[in-house]
């Protein structure tokens, strides 16, 4: 019997397995195919600022406080693991097209000034400046320094080795079954019929959290995005780009030796796996508008999947209803920002300890009705 | 040793191969990957005329004389194979968006005219009566009822099944040079080290047939291009639509039970294999100009190949300067449609006969300077 088991070894499920193991819990992860699901889309953008929505105050918080993270999260990875995980600090460069975009621009702008976060508001002159491979028909430039990126698929890479090192096992099997034995939930259920016992069981499901049977009803449903991966990128940007182009926002994020991801849709549709030919033509339509020799570069890889999404777009942390059932889903589009602080304190939970005040206001419990 | 050996197994070089076995010479076809080149990308239009361009009557011709063959061929190949080709003969619709477009449109009906082919203009109110999916922005419409459709990967299955049927011998190598012997082609030299003794040798290597050592000079050059595969679209259109948008060129070419093909960029690259966000961008977005619910269609394949290009777009038919040596590349944009009238023309030379009269304007010898 393990201390811990795991369901879901994307970038969430494996952070907080290796946090738990360093911790001194025994801990097993069940996946058949680990980092196949949304962590395989993710950009790696460090946003919190710029994806928060007016009225998200403490997802933002909780952004903050795991952006401030990131930095030795990173490198504590890169040194369990061997592995770079290519956080970039140079900045995420906003752009607009219209009068409707730069308008946009000065409220993000005066938002975070609000927030007391470095940004500065750049002429399509300086903007240009800082990225000259920018359209010159660029209306206006926000400079945001603290918003960073990640490799995603790295850092899933990272967490493996790291979590192997840790002594963490990976079954890879599909999780058919939440167990669940007097009230309180006791193991997972493999789809090849094994069990696997554990004293507590972590949700890391993602989209799919409220599909485990067993599982207590949950409000998660899927957010489809499709994102694109190009090649041939080298010094095409130096930092992330987000444009408002006429309305319509577009993220470019380079990383690797040449690498960039275009993305992305937000799209209402259940459990669609499909890559459309007009998710994929607005995606490169608007990377053009906004760097043209995009058109260049290679296309090399086109995928839809699914985030987490909650009523509030914030996550679901914590204890769930059931006990010996620790939630760590719902991260919606801030799945790789969030995973420093997702992992610290689920593992603090699941150490015996109480949940970090930061995570606090995600508890499930937010959305009963009584 | 075998009568015939023919290097490249893709539509041209396995119809070769078909129709020479059935006239009773033992044959050997060399390809490490049948079907896998420029046959992976043809869309399988059959459409002579509106490929042919102005001054290219000896082309249009062969075009037309294939054309003419395909139901036949077609027929034949689905008895010796036990599987269907996928032939439309429900003619192609040619629509255009703006002035010039629309005389473009008059000018190819007065050719056909004058060539003596159905063909008949159509109000952009008819085309839509025709194709209901198309776009109401269209500006006119050509039907030509003569030019079909075949499913050019469903030609390649059986074409593998009808040769091998007939006895063909399929070695999974990649030729790595022409034997020479006595100033004479006599047989291929594989990859791996071994021959295969001929006492004839089809050149079929597509974009790749003047790079092979030992094959004399030929004006072959890869005239790239991509092309996109969509799923999803059962009923979308009823036969082949090729649109003028705004002087550029797309066609939409359904096959099998709800596939699309869209195509094609023309580019003069060299042997670059890559697909590029700008190809496939225009790709989608001429084709979603043309009928707007491509937007709805999965994204299944984008790829990128080389149609072997010539100086006059024409291909390169029959003996070479060197004996023994037999061609049968040059295809450029045709290779599905000429695939019958190459493979009897070459067939009938490779059994003792003279080429066929509708050949002879297409024998190397036509690039001879002297």
């Amino acid at each position: 019997m393990t201390d811990v088991a795991v369901a879901g070894g994307g970038l969430v499920g494996l952070a907080v397995a290796w946090r738990a193991a360093r911790r001194g819990l025994s801990v097993t992860v069940v996946d058949d195919a680990p980092g196949a699901g949304a962590s395989a889309a993710a950009a790696g953008m460090l946003a919190p600022v710029t994806e928060a929505g007016y009225g998200e105050e403490p997802l933002l918080r909780l952004g903050l406080a795991s952006l401030q993270r990131w930095p030795s999260f990173a490198a504590e990875l890169e040194a369990a693991s061997g592995r770079p995980v290519g956080l970039r600090t140079v900045g995420t460069l906003v752009v607009g097209f219209d009068d409707d975009d730069v308008r946009e621009l000065d409220a993000l702008h005066a938002f975070q000034l609000e927030l007391g976060l470095a940004a500065e508001r750049l002429t399509p002159r300086a903007a240009r400046r800082r990225e000259p491979s920018l359209t010159p028909r660029v209306r206006g430039g926000l400079q945001v320094s603290g918003d960073h990126s990640v490799d995603g698929r790295a850092v899933h890479a990272a967490l493996l080795a790291a979590a192997a090192a840790e002594g963490v096992e990976l079954v890879r099997d599909r999780v058919a079954e939440l167990v669940v034995d007097g009230g309180r939930a006791a193991g997972l259920r493999l789809a090849g019929g094994a069990a696997v016992p554990a004293g507590q069981v972590v949700l890391a499901l993602g989209a799919r959290s409220g599909q485990l049977p067993g599982v207590p009803p949950l409000p998660v449903r899927p957010v489809k995005g499709q994102i694109l991966r190009l090649a041939g990128a080298e010094e095409l940007l130096e930092g992330t780009v987000r444009a408002l182009v006429r309305g319509r926002q577009v993220y470019l994020v380079p990383y690797g030796r040449d690498g960039l991801v275009v993305g992305a849709t937000v799209e209402d549709r259940g459990f669609d796996p499909t890559v459309t030919a007009g998710g994929v033509h607005d995606l490169l339509h608007d990377a053009i508008d906004v760097v043209p020799g995009i058109t260049e570069l290679e296309l090399v890889e086109t995928l839809a999947r699914w985030r987490p999404g909650t009523p509030d777009n914030a996550p679901l942390l914590g204890p769930a209803s059931l006990p010996g059932l620790v939630l760590a889903t719902g991260h919606h589009r801030n799945g790789v920002l969030l995973t420093p602080v997702t992992a610290d304190a689920v593992a603090d939970l699941l150490a015996g300890g109480p949940l970090p005040e930061v995570a606090a206001p995600f508890t499930a419990d937010r959305f009963r009705r009584d």
